[in-house]
């Protein structure tokens, strides 16, 4: 571990006031504004250009409207929040990467060594890193005070460096394997969902308005694939993927294990938050909060890859309004993604290829979606340049 | 018209010393160098990320590192080009929109008021207007010193407004109608391909070492199917598009233009410069000038939407190691272009519906193509920070 301990700068302001319950979150989503949508698409029309012609950034520029309530929504501070989670599955060797890389990599984003604080600099984002569910040691978290023993993460608490914000949240340290059992019990996905909802409401209050999903999670694409299979109604097969780096026979195995593991726990594909505790993650309950988060507050949220797409999908099913405030990112090369982005009913600005995670997808689409609110509030109408409409 | 004259800025100096004819340019085109690749692709694969899982990022940098020699490439200053022309196949009707808009939206550009103008100041880009063959009125394009008549044009001038320089280069006013014979002569097809040689290589002299490539003219997905039917060797109905607004028949309407612009005029599918003068325009030879002329100059240049892939496609039959120069943007709605891509080589990062052109899937591209530079320079390696590596 290479991080310097004496470069942090700690802040422990715990924001109870900001901290909704889900129940109260849920019950402030709303449809979006219809009319700001409608202003929205009249300017758009004046613009310019053939009518449509700039595609997915009107729509960007429309569902901003409808989201924010305001035709020329202006980006004020963009946050990428990475939420961190084990898997008790990684026992059935479901990952091409031993579980000790969550932590290290929680250090590493710490510290801004990883693709997505390179990204997140790049587009002028704030990364937030939550630990939500993490197994490892402490103390390579940096956080300064730590004492090195698991108790000291029941105390919530936060640190910055740099451009980041750490959180210390961690419900409990990763699930357990939910191949012999549920992943964690419903309190504990309920739980890891508010922590979702505290971190947006908190970064609004501060005057963030535009956010993107990312995680890290050593064996987290066998969840979101076991999502997948139940919500979306496919097999195992269908639902798994290459991960970070297995090979057809690895591929193989881990459809078995999301097999097994429908088998021992029967989730109700009726009810989402069922299906999150028995087979999902702490961080994907994380990220799930973090959109219902967004669509309480009426701000845009960007969604990353795989894993982020297994979140919006439960986000979705706990509550279908959700969607009017999510904004898909990049397709990845994870063999179901982009059947998973179809059920949720997202449609991917990026093809780049990319499987790594982090929010490093929707980091690049953030630069987009800014760019559409420049498009309605800056363009000249046919009207102010003297151009000639369609004849 | 309403842009303000008593703004402008004007400048006159004529570089010829940048000035490089066709033949020495295509002379500089060189392989990339596979050192400074394989230094490029060992740095990333040391980079605390599975091996490849940046996809199109990781490609780009390796790209990157080809043209310029230097793994660790940085991108100092962005131009798009934006070339514009006339097309004389307008009076078959093949366009939903009058010939007098090119004129119109090259004095919106000049003007800032354009979606390529938006854009290019969102990712930092210099806009460069080159009249490379407009048809209309000289002084709505907002010189002014211009005394309002068409001979004032064979002037080469340059004009600075805002963000935007504008420059005079105009070989011709529009091209001929190629249903009645070819678009232009051999020798302009010529003079309009060493314009954007030279536009590029006096960029490149001033430091910009990113270009995007976009373009202006009424009826200009018309030749652009023409090129695509004669080199990629499909039929009108398969290259011909909706354009700007055609309906059914419309586009049928423009297939069979083109296959009379094909049968009158024969050009030579072995022969680029034969193709791009009898059935291209004036803009896309200037966009396969600057294509050729960042090939020379060893700059990357990011290509736009259906008519600069057509400009593309010219290039690297002209001189196939034009290619690797070439970073593809987006995939337009004009249906045979992910077919032109396919055919020149290049994949797009960007699905986005767009099909307006001007550089604007290019310019939003840019942003993505400078990200890539950072991940290689900016990425902590496994070693630096303490994280295990793929089992």
């Amino acid at each position: 571990m290479n991080f310097s301990r004496t470069t942090m700068n700690s802040s422990r302001t715990t924001r109870f006031s900001t901290r909704l319950a889900l129940a109260e979150a849920l019950a402030a989503v709303k449809a979006p504004d219809r009319a700001a949508m409608e202003l929205a698409q009249k300017r758009l029309d004046s613009l310019t250009k053939p009518q449509g012609s700039l595609g997915v950034l009107e729509d960007l520029a429309v569902k901003l409207a409808g989201i924010s309530g305001d035709p020329f929504f202006k980006v004020k501070k963009k946050a990428v929040v990475v939420m961190a989670g084990d898997h008790g599955v990684v026992e059935e060797g479901v990952s091409a990467f031993p579980q000790e890389v969550t932590v290290q990599m929680v250090a590493n984003f710490i510290n801004g060594g990883a693709a997505i604080n390179v990204l997140s600099r790049h587009v002028g984002a704030r990364v937030n890193v939550v630990d939500v569910g993490v197994a490892g040691d402490l103390a390579s978290l940096g956080d300064p005070d730590s004492s090195g023993d698991q108790e000291g993460w029941k105390e919530n608490r936060e640190v910055s460096q740099g451009n980041q914000h750490i959180w210390r949240r961690r419900v409990r340290p990763g699930t357990a394997n939910m191949v012999k059992g549920p992943a964690m019990t419903r309190a504990e996905a309920v739980a890891a969902l508010e922590v979702g909802i505290e971190v947006v409401s908190t970064l609004v209050s501060q005057g963030f308005n535009l956010f993107a999903t990312g995680e890290m999670g050593i064996g987290n694409t066998t969840p979101s694939s076991a999502i997948l299979a139940v919500l979306g109604q496919i097999s195992p097969e269908e639902a798994a993927g290459r991960g970070t780096g297995l090979d057809q026979a690895g591929i193989a195995r881990k459809a078995e294990v999301i097999r097994r593991a429908l088998e021992v726990n029967s989730p109700d594909p009726d009810d989402a938050i069922d299906v999150l505790s028995k087979v999902g993650g702490l961080e994907i309950a994380g990220l799930a909060g973090c959109i219902i988060g967004a669509a309480a507050n009426r701000v845009p949220i960007v969604i990353d890859g795989f894993i982020s797409t297994a979140a919006a999908l439960i986000a979705s099913r706990i509550e279908p309004e959700t969607l009017d405030y999510m904004i898909a990112s990049h397709v990845s090369e994870e063999q179901a993604h982009q059947k998973m982005l179809e059920i949720v009913g997202l449609e991917p600005m990026l093809r780049m290829r990319m499987r790594l995670g982090e929010g490093t997808g929707a980091a690049l689409a953030m630069n987009i979606v800014e760019a559409a609110t420049k498009i309605i509030a800056e363009m000249a109408t046919f009207e102010s340049a003297g151009v000639s409409n369609q004849g």
